[in-house]
């Protein structure tokens, strides 16, 4: 474990009794959220940031859960010591998203009315939902406002609609190579996904849950998602025209290295992810518009009032730069505080996870001009 | 009918005997090729004009098969009297190509040893080989040197490996929307497309024939593949962020226009495909290289000897502009007469089927000046 490690941390578990109402107008409850903290809750409350997970993240963001762990979080070169999102001097608060599948109640989840899954019967529930569930793990944890909240792609749509939705809670947000909506090409990356997973005969319609669960659909639809992630030149980069055997280049079954990484990906994924989650969260990717109960995109955007640092990557093609621009210069008219970097790099999506150098001081100046 | 269509064409069909080589060392025969001409052949037989289809196309470019066709051929834009491809000048070749399902022999074809499908008995197959098969049918037809190949995307491939295997028997080619091998993204749709199809427990192994084929599997291979046909900017103008239906933004089994249009075609064109033959095929362009069997890229290259017309499409991410401009550049060194146009288009790589004004008068000009 290095110096500036977080150390040894564990996940932590609320369940809130009452009703959770969600957009769509069902309700449920109990509500379980798992989420993990780095650093110290100040005496006034003021030095706490949100950190938000993306599509298939999890709360454990930074440290190791077990003295044996080969890996740290997901976002441990972020969090830490003396790091971006310094634990000296923020409360990090971590939590798994609603419907995810690592600890917060989702479609896998005990129905406590029928002690089984709950399968296609859970509520779909949208970004705003996840983030009204984060609202009361901060409530509850007794904080009134959030020095900012910071996350990459749907992690990056969840800082976004706090901004929009309880700006008084929020002193600023960084939203990383997101969007206020989704492209409609990227609803269809979601729909080979979606296809795949439902076509699986062990998805069953939702019902596999002690069964075969549909390993194949998933893997295929994680093998799909994996393209947006990275870039015509990443890919070039990763893998070029390598055969991943010597021979075999007339073999019907022979395949290409970026063949043998995304099977590899694809399947490691579907071992470990719950596929009706899956479903239902790319389905809030999907259904995901700042713009819906607003007058226009430009009246949901007007919302934001706090502070503001976005940051894009050149080649990202799942979540163009041009989304963000159309709200940098939205909220630059409205003469708002607003900071964009578009960080040139050839790591396409995946670069929020990657270009570490590049974002680290943009973020650490950030805060430190709050 | 139009005036300036071909009128009422009848596909023809030529049964080879003998032997057919692959370029994997399997031999095969008999085989059959389907194809239609229109126009005729001159005295000299100098005006024979061969166009290779992609992908999934098929050998009916032009005309009507039958007097209560709705549709013409897929090129009929493109071949007629008057036309770019001028009936009332050259005589145009339009063979489906081998491994093909519409008349060529393929995996589905029936193998005269057993009477029953080849399947996964089937050679794999090459563009190198397609072109060889169709050196037979142009021997066959009596011509000893085309005016010239033209094709797009693995239409283009074939258009190519014209110039560059058999040199001496072209005299132009015109390769549109296409590499001389792909890149290392879209060996990446492939894959998932091939993994729909693997995984569908319906292609069982290949041994569909006579029962429920993968059409699933299939559905969703073209849907994957389908993204690529487009662009961003294309996706956007057809499909926006439109909802398929009025309500149901909250039903986990509503979609979006882009998802009711993929799935629409996806099935449309996995009950008219066959699945081996797709999965034969997607291997060819795949493995595809101009490069194999030469030093270099820059010697493959160096074996075109004819004049080149070398079209692309601003917005096709599938065979991204800078493949073409590599092998431009490759023939200006060595001072062949090259001619490249980079069409400004949205359409993305179906821009080649659709941006007609654009490239008729390139491709009139282009054989005028042969």
């Amino acid at each position: 474990m290095e110096n500036n490690s977080v150390g040894l941390v564990k996940t932590q578990y609320v369940t809130f009794k009452d009703e959770f109402f969600f957009e769509s107008g069902r309700v449920l409850n109990p509500i379980t959220v798992a989420y993990e903290t780095y650093g110290s809750l100040n005496e006034d409350k003021s030095n706490a940031i949100l950190v938000c997970h993306a599509l298939t993240g999890d709360h454990h963001a930074a440290g190791y859960n077990h003295p044996d762990d080969q890996k740290p979080g997901w976002w441990d070169n972020m969090i830490g010591p003396g790091k971006p999102l310094d634990t000296d001097k923020y409360f990090i608060i971590s939590p798994n998203f609603l419907g995810s599948c690592f600890g917060t109640t989702g479609p896998a989840s005990i129905d406590p009315a029928t002690k089984e899954p709950y399968g296609l019967k859970f509520p779909v529930f949208t970004v705003k939902d996840m983030v009204k569930l984060q609202k009361r793990l901060i409530k509850y944890l007794g904080i009134e406002k959030l020095k900012t909240v910071i996350g990459g792609s749907m992690g990056g749509m969840q800082a976004l609609e706090w901004a929009i939705t309880f700006p008084e809670m929020v002193e600023s947000v960084i939203p990383i190579a997101t969007a206020g909506r989704i492209t409609p090409m990227a609803v269809a990356f979601n729909t080979v996904a979606r296809m795949s997973i439902m076509k699986d005969p062990n998805w069953n319609n939702g019902n596999y849950y002690g069964k075969t669960p549909p390993v194949d659909g998933l893997a295929i639809a994680r093998m799909a998602g994996h393209i947006t992630f990275l870039s015509d030149a990443s890919f070039h980069k990763k893998f070029g025209r390598k055969y991943a055997t010597l021979e075999g280049i007339y073999d019907f079954f022979g395949y290409f290295e970026v063949e043998n990484y995304l099977r590899y990906n694809g399947y490691k994924f579907a071992r470990n992810f719950d596929a009706n989650s899956f479903l239902y969260i790319i389905k809030a990717m999907d259904i995901f518009d700042i713009s819906y109960g607003y007058g226009s995109f430009e009246e949901a955007v007007g919302k934001i009032r706090c502070k503001t640092l976005f940051i894009t990557f050149t080649s990202d093609f799942l979540f163009p730069n041009y989304q963000t621009e159309e709200i940098v210069d939205i909220l630059s008219t409205l003469e708002r505080e607003v900071t964009w970097e578009n960080i040139e790099s050839d790591y396409g999506h995946d670069a929020f996870l990657l270009e570490f150098d590049a974002q680290s001081d943009l973020i650490r100046n950030f805060l430190r001009n709050l």
